[in-house]
């Protein structure tokens, strides 16, 4: 189904949502945020070192996701990240962020504060990211056994 | 000297060090990592929201600035953040990260580890990026002032 093999913490930590070109989308395991996690089809581990034309694919998609988040969540703030101290398979965080979240203003990098995400909630998501963005997103499979 | 009027946080928090085109370059004052900070001439505080070729500017400066420091430091990994909670003036952290320091494998924003620059090492980093940037840099008068 996916051309992205992906990292087993990525995998433990994150609802998979479905396919942007070339990159596979990811929710984070927490509904106290909309973090989200890009990772793009690449064995590079640094943005940096990646091709152009992937960069750009990438830039474009923060940009698309940024604009999701901001049309779909309440947010003050959208917050970037390229980190992979711990996963070191290349992924993008872009997450939502609100003066009334738990932990504002601080990062959502090692904050403790977490609540699960209920099954309807991570559907939901994947359907409005399907109706926004114009057939360059298409669902994982794994979501509609979710709805299950 | 610059087209761009500083937040005072920023300010108070980091070296300047010099012009990248259309952005300034600033050093964190924590001389426990490589962590610089890009802060582009823009009123526009959301990376998404940039016309193209900002962007693009951007990510130069991004992969430019990535090299350097994986030429100049002992790096496992580029670290690389847009967050903007309390400083809404639009700036990237692009950090050098170890195995070995003071807070691996957690992020560097909100970590309490801390050791200031001397003189010397601020003047020596902005010696650095003359040297390797081939014209691309220009080092701020202040680190003159600093070295004497």
């Amino acid at each position: 189904m996916s051309g992205v093999l992906l990292d087993p913490r990525l995998k433990r930590d994150c609802h998979p949502l479905g396919r942007l070109e070339g990159s596979e989308l990811l929710l984070m395991r927490n509904a106290l945020f909309p973090w989200f996690v890009l990772v793009p089809e690449t064995a590079e581990i640094e943005f940096y070192r990646l091709e152009m034309q992937l960069q750009m694919q990438l830039l474009s998609q923060i940009n698309l996701l940024s604009e999701f988040i901001v049309e779909n969540f309440p947010t003050d703030k959208i917050n970037i990240g390229m980190i992979g101290n711990m996963v070191s398979q290349l992924h993008v965080h872009v997450v939502g962020r609100n003066r009334e979240d738990s932990c504002w203003p601080g990062v959502v990098w090692g904050a403790q504060q977490f609540r699960p995400y209920e099954t309807g909630e991570v559907v939901k998501i994947a359907e409005k990211l399907t109706s926004s963005m114009h057939g360059r997103f298409s669902a994982d499979p794994a979501i509609i056994t979710l709805k299950e």
